[in-house]
């Protein structure tokens, strides 16, 4: 089966391909780098409009559509920036991200990953998955966005301070995607 | 004649009757209270594909269709939260908005509105008014939004401190409507 991820994010494509190749065997990620506009809203809302979107700019394309949503929830910011998180980055990277925390006590956080998967002639399905930690001046030189600055509750590390293997043992990627694998086998 | 502006917010919608009023005679402000989904992006975007959106809902509505953008362009933030202000202030309020700051030197900003008019076939118009100031400590019970905690450099006051009158003369809002005002003196 091929799935068109679509995506602008080589980094991102490759982590999900990795996990999905170590799982599952018949099955082909292709990047489908479009630019679609997004909506504002909560999560999922954007999930399941970007699949919509995606869709009807993919025209007659062959498998199915995969869209992700990523987010960063700080808690004393009741889950903002979530996925406006891409602009705060942009704007002032993982440091500001930090910034935008130290006025306060609480720095816990949840990175959020949401995979909204499109098959021929099924309802669109969502794929959450979670990790907890919290934000820390940025440390480590490894993957992207905020990986840098967001330390995972359970090993204490940030995914920047991990290779991309064992990031794609723990991550909030991985286990959405996981959950989408579990999908998958039970077709 | 009739403008109906689509605004789920009674405060917005008496500021700019009220401005309009005084200075033009034959038109009328109607609240058009619809939820609209917006798109993510910069704010000239956001607010034509409001407009677009706006007149497929309003149907064959008489008069023509105006829709606003209000945003808070923090400078440390490069322009951010910008058109995400609403939900920053919906989850921390005004004094999470000076803590944002609180950690750099910066602590300018732009009020910025943009009003888009459709008339009856013509094309989407845009109007932008922008003030400068700076983010404070909240101060001043008056107003509604980011009101309290932004201070208006022409003055030193923030909007939360002036009468509602005394903002309809100065205010990021009354700039864009005057601009709209004079393009509808001209039709």
């Amino acid at each position: 089966m091929i799935i068109n991820f679509v995506s602008g994010n080589p980094g991102k494509v490759r982590e999900i391909s990795d996990i999905i190749k170590n799982s599952i065997s018949n099955i082909e990620i292709r990047q489908l780098d479009m630019d679609l506009p997004e909506y504002q809203g909560d999560s999922e809302f954007i999930v399941i409009k970007k699949l919509e979107e995606a869709r009807k700019n993919a025209g007659n394309i062959e498998g199915a559509i995969l869209v992700e949503d990523s987010s960063l929830l700080l808690n004393v910011y009741k889950g903002l920036p979530g996925p406006y998180i891409k602009y705060f980055l942009k704007a002032v990277g993982p440091e500001g991200i930090y910034k935008m925390v130290t006025p306060y006590e609480d720095h816990t956080a949840t990175a959020q990953c949401i995979m909204g998967l499109q098959l021929p002639n099924d309802e669109p399905r969502l794929f959450t998955g979670k990790t907890e930690g919290e934000i820390v001046k940025p440390r480590g030189n490894n993957g992207f966005g905020y990986d840098t600055c967001f330390q995972i509750n359970s090993i204490n590390k940030t995914y920047g301070e991990i290779t991309e293997q064992e990031k794609n043992e723990i991550s909030h990627r991985m286990k959405a995607t996981k959950l989408m694998i579990e999908f998958l086998k039970n077709l």
